[in-house]
């Protein structure tokens, strides 16, 4: 699959993290783009995703290049604004570009001084370093504890010619479902506005990073940046961007199931799936206290197809539905049926969980037309073991 | 202390456990007792919570007996309503009282047959034990993955006499702030009507269990029953009543906190301590958010003073404050000054949480009055252990 066209991408070591390991990305687009974002609902926001917003709203929603850091927050430190300021500023004068341009991003450990000479002076060699084949290598880059590096792609094929949707992201701990989590950044080489590419981000993000939760923690720096550049000078009409739409979601939801996938210590990926509710928002909500629950995620890990605690869980959604009216099912196998147990081979369907996917269907009866899918991952002894250490 | 007059215990080994320990316990006030209960909020209510419910409006809150049984819920099973009912019905005709005055409550695994020939069976020696010092034996049966029995007790120095209160309480996972938590039965003999009882259990409740975390999960079967029976000649009069209120919530915050400290796999008791939110309700909310977070849990877990997931837990609150104005103290030390990390030890403050007993406090600057205290315990490998392996 083709890379959208004029994007450059760069990555270097600028010595934050410890590990010798590349720890700033560049994301450019050679010509301004419509850019949309979200951010973090934390009421503790990271100076990157302050000043990010900032220069958003300076540019009216156009951007060239996004700047991200790992191994550091650049969040709850005396220096935080200055820092994601003088990093920008640097870029900018570097790119020849307005300093509102750059959109800075980071992720990492909270509340330790990040300095800022580190990034100013890595980014001659970053710039440098630009070329169309460095995605992979950026994509590495703001990488975290998560063990794989996560991209995704698309084709919009349109009247005249075929656009292309490029995205990478981030995040295996400290993500929750009820915001734009962890960092992603995706691109593309269509033309289309601000305001239209705004509505789009919040679609699709309403399809696939909101769906998404590893353990429940929203972080400080989630951030999410959709940049549409114009370069295959394919303008997508109002029918032509539903197309775009659609792929959109696809390329965000792939990306939200690899974090699912790499969550903190997971085995699994956990794709959970709700139908029949009243309307899709309890639907939403029930697929999420399942997702959330530890003592299901647990149950996952250990291969144990205690459907109780999901029926349990979802209980717990604050969502009005009949206990007696409930299905639910295990790798497709019918463990509850009307809210009691059904008939089904335990050792089997154990074996069967031992497997890297589990999908849990929560199906209630009547007429209720909502529906959600939500994907998680299982808790393991890991996951502690990541989380007891992450600084030591 | 001497246990309140006017109570028998008794506890024996019914099968219900595959584990030979007993799993049935009997709890019976000499006389009709004045009697309120709180339970579960979860959609998915168990049989015995539904039918003591039901007894209790039945009897307009006077009650006999407490049947209570470990190893099984009696929930979301074909029989469950039926074993409840016949499990009562059988306790009623032994102890010679209309059904409505027992009230039944269950705890362990969900969606399993529960057969109440077990019980019905076992209840004639049950009653045949029925004595005044059964209270630590009978805290014994109900236990589950608890690793200590929890009990606590009160005196209560009125006008011419002495109250006393005796509570026990079960759990360790599945614990969650929202709602009466666990299983709880205090036991008092001080004279009081159930219209009075509900409001002093409600009151007590505010203060202890429903400021406890251990997973953010709540159980299909939390029941929390407080029974006065008089016994002890004392009725006490309105300010009286203000001196019984303060002694019951000591005991069932004493409960709270044997709850947070047996936490499956915990290690550590940590308290938390919010100050200077704009009301108790916002303290409340952001002490909820800390104690509920896993970031927090491993993180205290592996003794690391990452004040940061702290303060981005809180910020998950959906509480207004100003991050600048925050800080932190982790076992009495500043960690946080305004938001950004304060002068302190690392070495030092590592070798204090190691310690069992782990405070944070969170404290807003400002003319905020409002304060919450919330009990939680470290998130350890142990957790995952426990309940990967539950129910084989």
């Amino acid at each position: 699959m083709r890379l959208p066209e004029g994007f450059r991408y760069a990555s270097t070591y600028a010595g934050i993290r410890q590990v010798q390991k590349d720890d700033l990305a560049l994301i450019l687009s050679n010509a301004p783009a419509s850019t949309a974002a979200v951010f973090t609902r934390n009421r503790v926001k990271a100076a990157p995703v302050l000043l990010a917003r900032e220069h958003l709203r300076a540019s009216k929603g156009v951007a060239r290049a996004i700047l991200v850091n790992a191994g550091n927050a650049n969040c709850a430190t005396r220096t935080a604004e200055r820092v994601a300021l003088a990093s920008c500023r640097a870029a900018a004068t570097l790119l020849k570009t307005p300093a509102h341009s750059i959109l800075p991003a980071s992720t990492g450990v909270i509340g330790v001084e990040l300095d800022s000479t580190l990034i100013v002076n890595a980014l001659p060699r970053l710039a440098g370093r630009l070329s169309e084949d460095g995605f992979a290598d950026a994509a590495r880059a703001i990488l975290t504890t998560d063990t794989l590096p996560k991209m995704a792609f698309g084709e919009v094929p349109l009247r005249d010619a075929v656009a292309h949707i490029a995205g990478m992201t981030k995040g295996s701990g400290m993500i929750q479902p009820n915001m734009a989590t962890t960092l992603g950044f995706i691109m593309t080489d269509a033309a289309i506005g601000p305001g239209s590419l705004r509505g789009m981000l919040a679609a699709a993000l309403e399809r696939s990073y909101h769906r998404l939760s590893v353990d429940g923690d929203t972080s400080t720096n989630d951030t999410v940046i959709l940049m549409a550049n114009g370069a295959s000078g394919v303008k997508p009409n109002a029918k032509e961007r539903m197309v775009f739409q659609e792929v959109l979601c696809w390329v965000m939801e792939d990306l939200a199931e690899k974090i699912a996938r790499d969550g903190e210590g997971a085995h699994k990926l956990v794709t959970i799936h709700v139908t029949g509710a009243r309307d899709n928002d309890s639907a939403t909500r029930i697929a999420r206290a399942i997702a959330n629950s530890p003592l299901v995620k647990t149950a996952i890990a250990g291969s144990d197809p205690n459907w109780g605690r999901i029926l349990s869980a979802a209980g717990n959604a604050g969502v009005e539905f009949d206990p007696l009216k409930v299905d639910i099912f295990l790798q497709r196998e019918r463990v509850c049926r009307n809210g009691v147990a059904a008939a089904f081979s335990e050792r089997d369907l154990k074996q069967k969980l031992d497997h890297q996917e589990c999908l849990v269907r929560f199906a209630i009866q009547g007429n209720g037309k909502g529906e959600a899918r939500f994907w998680s991952c299982d808790l393991t002894e890991q996951y502690i073991r990541i989380n007891a250490s992450y600084r030591t």
